[in-house]
């Protein structure tokens, strides 16, 4: 429901005319003209109706990103690819282009000879001629950016994804990591975001195979039940298949994925995770898993599991989530990282529980404290 | 540990020389003996050191059965089949022996022209001079038989599963139905439970794909998204399998695998679930479950689950924690149904959650209060 | 290619505003179109080139049906659920009407008082003047309708797909079953065919499950493994789930799938096969395959597989192979069965190999034969 | 069937206590005394009862190994693991015990001083001794040792493998390679072996994953269905897993596992190939298959494929195959390379088929051949 006196809350993107992006633009836009139910998105389940959320109908979206493709021929693309629905970017396009417009240019691009600090300084500027532009109440800077290689040791220069947020917090919004990127995860960036007031949460959205293990993991914990090995293969094409082709990259998504297990069962067991980029399989991505477990008196048992999902699909409906949650949170007064939102994180900001069902119960009570804040 | 002081906790099995019986009293012994680790066993896991339950070496083992091969040679067919570790039924052939001594024949056999009245007392009668032949502080009847078929309307008799539960309660002891038969759950007999101060905890292990799918459909609800059908295939041999190809059996057990789906989606998704009897998967089963659900925009994926497991493995421990726990209850002055230990069935008593984690911290909040109790 | 003198064959389609008839005749004409390639045709393969099979651009499309629907609708509902291509019903439309205009009303429907005799002489009015309309230098008849139940024994009536094929051999047309429907199966009707020079072929198309068991148990047959169990669940969507949800349907279905492993293995191994309705999954179908097989000195492994195909997608294309090889044929002056097409049935006429390798060795020399014949 | 009249032949197993050669030897004993079936042997089906291949009874084996663990005591390892039947070692003490004191230390260790020429001298002289001990008809060298890296380009040295194989052209024995290892694939030997007149095979044994790939690619070229990607992981244990967790050997391994799809398909499709160490699966290795496929008018579809075996059980049989078809070819004169036996290599000897069925036809060809040689 659309408060008429509410103020309008920005949604700036990195990497605003990605996949992830184009399907959180018109996902909204969909589901606030009533096209499509809201599945996917916790944000409108009873539990989160009177947490007092930005309405979907008041986000507005803008962003940075070093491609050209304009949204509406984005939006395009994704419903030939099954994707998005057919004939949904063409009832939207007027929402997709005005999307479109508040996209800036990001960066470093090859060539660029502007040092760190000149480009944080002309990335908020973008950010806050956005939010004066369309006069929000603030905006949430969110990373749905390709993921980037972890970074090498002793460089002097911060990673891009860190550019974008210490752009945030100069331009004074909450910060959302939703890939492996380090983004607001360095001391000085944290430091700054506390100072300057601003919540964040972060890393790498929990969208198929880690999301499983979360709820699995627990399982063999609760049951006394030993995991001998944990094996888990993901075939996924799109752009995230090409960038994980990357061995460096693949390490950062593949730290998180391990975090789970090793937080829940106390041990990292046997087995590896392999992430190929299959461009056959466009947006959608299979993850196996393997898992090999001792019964009583040693028995030995196995459980496999076969994800089938479409990656944008899975995450744009998060990506909503967590900056209506973010926002909410910086109205509210809240600063520093939000472990409360580790339901949607695979590599979650310190104090979080590692299972789903316990990552739940800690976002309801988010969701209560939001409700009787300010 | 064993105290040396304690006295010692009677173990009376219903199919007490089937294959969970015989798995759950070897490894009692193997694990008594120090010859396992208690994998499997959630009774031995840390928070449960202190709820003062019977010690495993303070169980003794008896029970009711209509066949005659005698445990030590039963536990040799389960070694064959790997169900056993080799070396095992040897190493602890007296221990099989003393619990084979203490097993009387059950019935109704075929033929059997005794009433129910007379079958209750002359079980009743085994029940309670196997307690005072050990002298014992107390008994629990735990029902582990082959499945029985749903009892046909308007029958003037009792299922076998009945009789068995009020011989329990006229012996004065707890009682536990690890199966899908009948058991206590008829109004008079909870009544006469209730009456007699005596818990009861049932019904239908939870040890493959409902534990799963306790697991699973939680993190769908969570997550919004919407399941369109869940369908599931059981195949399995041993005695299980061939008891569940009667479809009035097979009936009597899917209620309990589709109850889990209702109670948590909060509707019955389409999809069907068959077992399948495969004597050459021996005591082994496999368990797949496909799951279509939509995400957002209505976009179609999947998962499916494999699930590979030893049937007698996955129960026996389970029954050794129950038959603890409700001993301990009985100790401890519980009476009535026990909607805690839900965690461990496809169809606990009312008043449970549907989800492994709520089932799971409901068993916990009882160790706390076993602890607290006298 | 089109010759431009061919003189145009006609294919008559029991169930022509199915989903496999709507598929087979959009994509006949978007390959004439160059709008897609061939992917699924095995007579576009390079050793059918000379075998003189009908262009696909010289096929006409006719046939009976129950249903009211048009072609160009029910083309455009098969789009929706990701059958189609997007905008192929729209490109193609022109043809889909063509083919709308040739199908006549089929029965018998509810309350049709019309004698057997009657009706066969009515469908057979039907197929002959399509061909005397369009000067067809001859029509093959192919049956794609929803599977029937087997019929009652002793029952007075022809079943339905029995009275379309006495239709055929009256018109003087070769026949195809791609059901498990009795179609040309009966004694009398098999006589009737030789006696009138035609040629048929059935039945029960080889599209998913059953395809791969012709290539998997000659394996296990080749390296002299022994197959323990074989188990099996197909989860379908569409009309063929509907309608195979009726148990005496799935019985016929089932024969098929069970013949291929006891022809292959030279017993029947345990296990079952199940058919499940799942009206979420749509035109797509699931179908899981459990083997469990024993190797050296009884080692037990296992084998699963899972297809997820379309169903009309599968069939379509091997129903347009049939009417050109069936019209060859019959151009060719063969008549009778044709066990040399086992390579497309569940369940081959007499005397075809039951190994998916064989059976396309036999269909590569039959079109050698073609290539030959006058 | 022994011939008492019948000369005895040698196999002589390079890796002779592994896990590969010690299941060999101790089934072809179990198989020889009756305690078993043949199961997974080629060799004892109808088709090559004539064939005159030395039979079972007459093998006598030997060879080399780089170990001290002796036959017996790694048997009683093997059938803990469940890789061999209970007992089975014990009951075969003999067999094993003589088998063992025919195993000569391999080479070179660390340390070795020896020339490439003086280690081939020496394993030649093994080998000779071997057969004069036993008066032997002839021996087959088969090389079932630990995958070994690819040898580095340029290297003067001999990879271990190639100089058995040329101990084995020395010794005027067959030989065969059932490993990705070079052994006797360099132009040099493969010259030397046709100059000597000695038949040779290899290379690489074909047991899981690219068995199921030689009969799933036929199947979607036959039915001209066009493969998009086609992905797998392998999980394995054992000593192999180790080995291949090198990323040299593992490239090995993999050239093969791709071949079977390039010669079938014709093209290379996407997706890669893992093969993980997993200690925790013992002998126990298990390969996940994703096959994405375009169906007609371009349906996207998928084929999952599972497969979980003993790895040493699907081997052994095998290599009794070999040794006995390596040695009847040798009898009867045949020299060079046999690609008649491609049925069980992933990359066989030049000319061979790629399909398992057209590869069976050709060893069921050589059957016949060899039955009608001297």
């Amino acid at each position: 429901m659309t408060n008429t006196d509410e103020r309008r809350t920005g949604v700036w993107l990195i990497g605003a005319r990605g996949s992830v992006a184009t399907t959180a633009i018109t996902g909204c836009a969909a589901v606030t003209a009533g096209l499509h139910p809201a599945t996917g998105m916790v944000t409108e389940t009873p539990p989160f109706a009177t947490a007092a959320l930005p309405s979907l109908s008041s986000l507005v979206f803008g962003g940075h990103d070093t491609t050209a493709c304009p949204l509406p021929k984005r939006a395009e693309h994704l419903a030939a690819g099954g994707v998005l629905p057919h004939g949904l970017p063409t009832a939207l396009r007027a929402e997709l282009t005005a999307a479109d417009d508040e996209i800036r240019t990001g960066g470093p691009l090859p060539g660029d000879t502007r040092t760190d600090d000149e480009l944080i300084t002309a990335f908020a500027a973008d950010i806050t001629a956005f939010v004066r532009r369309h006069d929000l109440a603030r905006a949430v800077v969110v990373n749905v950016a390709s993921t980037e290689p972890a970074p090498a040791p002793g460089s002097a220069r911060l990673p891009a994804s860190s550019l974008y947020a210490a752009a945030a917090i100069e331009a004074g919004s909450a910060y959302v990591n939703f890939t492996p990127s380090t983004g607001l995860r360095t001391a000085a960036l944290e430091d700054a975001a506390r100072a300057a007031g601003l919540p964040h949460a972060g890393r790498d959205g929990k969208t198929g195979q880690t999301l499983l293990r979360s709820v699995l993991a627990p399982m063999f914990v609760q049951r006394a039940l030993t995991v001998r090995a944990w094996s888990g293969t993901n075939l996924l094409g799109g752009g995230d298949g090409a960038a994980l082709a990357d061995p460096a990259a693949a390490a950062a998504k593949n730290a998180g994925k391990e975090r789970v297990l090793a937080d829940t069962l106390g041990t990292t067991p046997e087995g590896e995770v392999h992430i190929d980029d299959v461009p056959a399989l466009g947006d959608w991505k299979t993850a196996w898993d393997h898992i090999a477990f001792d019964g009583f008196l040693g028995t030995r048992m196995v459980l496999q599991t076969t994800w089938q999902g479409c990656d944008s699909a899975l995450a744009a409906p998060l990506v909503l989530d967590l900056a209506r949650l973010a926002a909410r949170a910086h109205e509210a007064g809240l600063s520093g990282p939000l472990p409360q939102l580790a339901f949607y994180f695979k590599d979650p900001d310190p104090g979080a529980p590692a299972a789903l069902a316990d990552q739940y119960a800690a976002l309801l009570a988010f969701a209560g404290r939001l409700r009787n804040a300010r």
